[in-house]
């Protein structure tokens, strides 16, 4: 792995072992994709970002100076990604609680773009690890990633490109690492995220240009016993935009039309 | 804070920022009191690493020296804390997956012994921050811990020594820092832990005593509704022991036979 790393502005990849990032995974992070020194829906992910602050009562406020350090990260021909992470930074006393004086810390990091999966042979599962259910914590990108890392281990013998993770109550909520859309014969829906999983930047570029189409994607509850009547699905990530599923569970889907106009249409905004 | 840390191996507190401790609380932790030199309950806390590695199947295998680095920070006269994280490591390659060859971190660092509570005015709520649900990832001491940071966030503004969370199915788990015991007129009883909440070495300690005493504690789903016929209740952690609320959820609770016989068997087995 090629990467950069700059920590509050400075040019080091070295974090304190206090930092509440690491003893509890207390911070948040967004993954920002450049093309060609431009990062990519930056107002989106610091929107998102700001929300987390806010419901983790995470003192950070300078979002103004964070994606001007986002933009001058991203600077460089081509494309890359730009990782940060926002934590509550140093603990400041013992245990769990934080004081609320915390001092963020801002760790940011240039990739590579990593090299595209076989986006035409594009297989899906069902994942047996599922994820608990906390309204609190629903929505954002936060550092409690356990669920997707044992996810993500289990798919290292299984011939997938990504696996569709279901709620402790059992509805479907999204992939490891990606929102999920599906198709049927009354259109294009999405799970709800009031109890858990991200709610992704390319998520809301769908939702949005489906509604600008005039063809509303419907946000509800999903039940696994759905999947083998939908008729087209595809995976949402900033890095894969959006992904047809080639076979969902084995059941081959053919249908792209969704995928393909949503595409055209997400790309004509972005330019 | 006064702390002392040693990152394998080395006198050092500075992290990878690549550590995936830091990136999705990859990882563990344990904390051991330690009194005149001599860290309490080792095995038992080198046990339920052990298994949390098995769970998470973070590749660490060396628990015996890891077991003498304890030791080693334990020297000194009187009280105090080691705390351990063991991180799966540096991250690899991109995203959740690890490739299996990570090589763990194990962040050591010593504390002095916190500031006593008033034993004698322990007064515990009920938080409404609840615990999702993960059988896979129930009973370890892992570094996702957002949801206990939220609830003692939370008692900043209330007069608790500590706080009991329920799961999102309702059931009782244990305070946001300690296992909880509750006792009626069948005996004493506490939470199962199969979907949330971390298996205390303190806990079984109390089960053990109880059981070696001929009064076994029943481990089982404990509801809300029962909580206002309990006649006794405490909470366990290594530091505190066995530390009996004396209000719970504003009712007081007068009864300590239970608690104070556990501590006699506890301490005396430790002697």
């Amino acid at each position: 792995m090629t990467t950069t790393t700059r920590i509050n502005g400075h040019a080091t990849d070295q974090v304190a072992s206090s930092d509440r990032g690491l003893m509890y995974g207390d911070g948040l992070f967004e993954t920002i994709t450049c093309v060609a020194a431009r990062p990519r829906w930056l107002a989106l992910h610091l929107q998102r970002l700001r929300r987390g602050c806010e419901r983790l009562q995470l003192p950070f406020a300078d979002f103004e100076a964070l994606g001007a350090e986002i933009q001058t990260m991203a600077n460089g021909p081509g494309r890359c990604i730009v990782k940060l992470i926002l934590t509550r930074g140093p603990a400041r006393q013992r245990g769990y609680r934080p004081d609320g004086n915390e001092t963020p810390t801002r760790i940011l990091t240039r990739h590579e773009w990593p090299a595209a999966v076989a986006a035409s042979d594009f297989r899906v599962g069902i994942s047996g690890v599922r994820l608990g259910m906390n309204p609190l914590l629903a929505g954002l990108k936060h550092l409690n990633r356990l669920e997707q890392v044992m996810a993500q281990t289990a798919m290292r013998t299984a011939p997938l490109e990504e696996t569709l993770m279901l709620a402790s109550a059992g509805q479907v909520i999204g992939g490891s690492m990606s929102n999920v859309f599906f198709a049927n014969d009354s259109g294009l829906f999405t799970p709800a995220l009031d109890d858990c999983g991200v709610a992704g930047v390319m998520r809301q570029l769908v939702c949005e240009a489906a509604a600008a189409a005039g063809s509303a994607v419907q946000v509800r509850a999903v039940d696994p016993g759905e999947l083998p009547r939908v008729h087209e699905a595809f995976v949402t990530n900033v890095r894969w935009g959006v992904q047809s599923i080639t076979a969902l569970e084995g059941r081959a889907l053919s249908r792209r039309s969704h995928a393909q106009e949503l595409r055209r249409l997400i790309d004509a905004s972005a330019s």
